[in-house]
């Protein structure tokens, strides 16, 4: 068994597999976006940017009060957005703080850019490597509350980071995709003439699978060059999606908070759980991952699997060859069983 | 005004608005589709590659018969197909006929590769051109039925196209988005060890806006770095989007057959109304666009828009400076109104 990359174990499932693999929630998406019903708009070409009333709800968000709708793109979900952005930066290098999200290395280099990587230690970024690494960069990757770490980056960095970044002229990218799934703070949104936030319902509004995600920006010269890109690339995101997405943020604050609790459980009961096994690792304070470190990664992700029917993620993918990553995006029942499982295999 | 790109037209309608822009049916789709539901799977990520019940129904297609649905990939539209496919290559030449498709040129620069050109004779591939052009390509790009000429490539044409590639070893993607939408003949599907097939559900099913398309090819080294590509990119298509696909294909060919008679009226309305009204252009032999010859373009296309209301696209955006493209993709009587303005600014 050849472990290539987490393309392999995304969408598997059933069979009585546990799957601590793909972190998509496996909570319910608000009850609004069920009231969307297909009617014939839906088929017809849309805005590449976005749906208006979308892009119009968006920039009414708290965190974007004050903001144009015009400076929104509606994507196919974050990752899209990522990609569209770097993709407009033509060459250069891209700053990305390690471990990382095991798609970060891949779509840099796609875009013809090369990625460089400042060691965090304990998740945490160390601001004078980070200084000593920026300054010939294009762009920075910020990703807090971080997946895989599950840590978010201290407000006095992020401060730190967008004063550099501000000075240096470099844009800064920062996927805030678990923003609305932070422990210990509120979030504190990264922002700059050249800050691209990305976001997405995938993980708050749980609807991975609808694929909707957006960027916002102040610098008007980068959302236009991506709009202009996606015009060829992949044209309007989904428009049903959208009605979906602009549904969900209609939806009570109650969702989220309900939800924060649940998440806020999960963590503390996977946490404790694998304390108990023995294994070392970080205090999650964001998302919903869990990094430990393990003996031989390759082999325990290989036997959980094969002989467990347990599926984790390779540390490697995310820069760290000495950890496996457990998404505790499941019931409890279902992470008691995973751990279980777990503690039988650690056991032989 | 600018004249920048299509992607100012893209979405642009109602009042009172006549678009021959944007290539969208009119028609409704499948009554299957709307029988699908939001269902809680669709808000879970699914498989890279797409849904097994959509490649597989794909692969029992008529001209897929015998084929096997792991050699397809489900992507946001034939749009992002071409652009994984391109991006897959690295660098080198791809060869594109001319006029192209406005999204051609740009596609295969983002993805860091030349686009290089055969010019056609009405339309038409010069085999001795392109056997001179295609022998340092690593790809070529064949359009057949063409946007924006709507013409098509002689079978012989295109066997010939078969045997040069697979001679050298070049990647032929064919796009065949329109090959439901031929006047003259069968659709003639090009084959080979590194044909890459791409379509989409947008025309033949008038689905656009929720952006179903795929990829097809032999090439399973093509098909696995595609998937590999949009794991990072985009993840998998979305899911009710594909559950609708799925009940697309079950729609009785009368559905197909019943669009295609009402195009086939479109297409001599529109091309004796053009004639009449003294412009040069060819008589399209599938998709649904007519390409005429006008006196400065730039000005026709922008008091067209300014002064009646027509949105028509620039030929240049297609790689012709002497014509314009309509679409003819509505209503006859929409068609006989725009015809009617076009004739007022004509006389002007």
């Amino acid at each position: 068994m050849e472990l290539k990359s987490p393309a392999m174990f995304i969408g598997v499932h059933g069979n009585g597999v546990i799957s601590f693999g793909s972190g998509q929630p496996d909570l319910p998406p608000p009850e609004e976006v069920g009231s969307i019903i297909p009617q014939s708009k839906a088929f017809k070409y849309g805005l590449i940017q976005g749906n208006d009333n979308l892009r119009g709800e968006l920039s009414k968000q708290e965190q974007f009060r004050g903001t144009d709708k015009d400076n929104f793109v509606i994507t196919n979900g974050a990752s899209e957005a990522i990609d569209l952005v770097l993709r407009t930066l033509a060459h250069g290098k891209v700053l990305l703080h390690k471990p990382y999200y095991y798609s970060y290395p891949p779509v840099v280099k796609a875009a013809g850019l090369e990625p460089v990587f400042t060691e965090t230690v304990n998740g945490k970024i160390d601001i004078d490597d980070f200084d000593k690494k920026v300054r010939d960069c294009k762009a920075v990757l910020i990703n807090s509350p971080s997946n895989p770490t599950g840590r978010i980056q201290d407000v006095k960095t992020l401060k730190e980071i967008e004063k550099l970044t501000t000075d240096l002229g470099i844009v800064l990218i920062s996927d805030e995709v678990y923003k609305d799934l932070i422990y210990e703070r509120e979030n504190y949104m990264l922002s700059g003439p050249h800050v691209v936030t990305v976001n997405s319902f995938s993980k708050t509004f749980a609807m991975c699978g609808l694929r909707v995600g957006y960027l916002y920006s102040n610098d008007k010269s980068i959302v236009n060059n991506v709009i202009e890109l996606k015009t060829h690339t992949s044209m309007n995101t989904n428009i049903l999606a959208q009605d979906m997405a602009y549904q969900a943020l209609k939806a009570p604050k109650s969702y989220v908070e309900k939800q924060h609790k649940i998440w806020l459980e999960r963590r503390d009961f996977i946490y404790e759980g694998l304390l108990k096994l023995g294994l070392e690792l970080w205090k999650p304070e964001g998302a919903f991952y869990v990094f430990p470190k393990v003996k031989n990664p390759k082999k325990t992700v290989i036997d959980l699997f094969k002989k467990h029917k347990v599926i984790t993620y390779l540390g490697e993918w995310f820069g760290d060859k000495e950890r496996i990553r457990l998404s505790y995006a499941l019931d409890k029942a279902e992470i008691e069983e995973g751990l279980k499982r777990i503690g039988e295999y650690l056991k032989s």
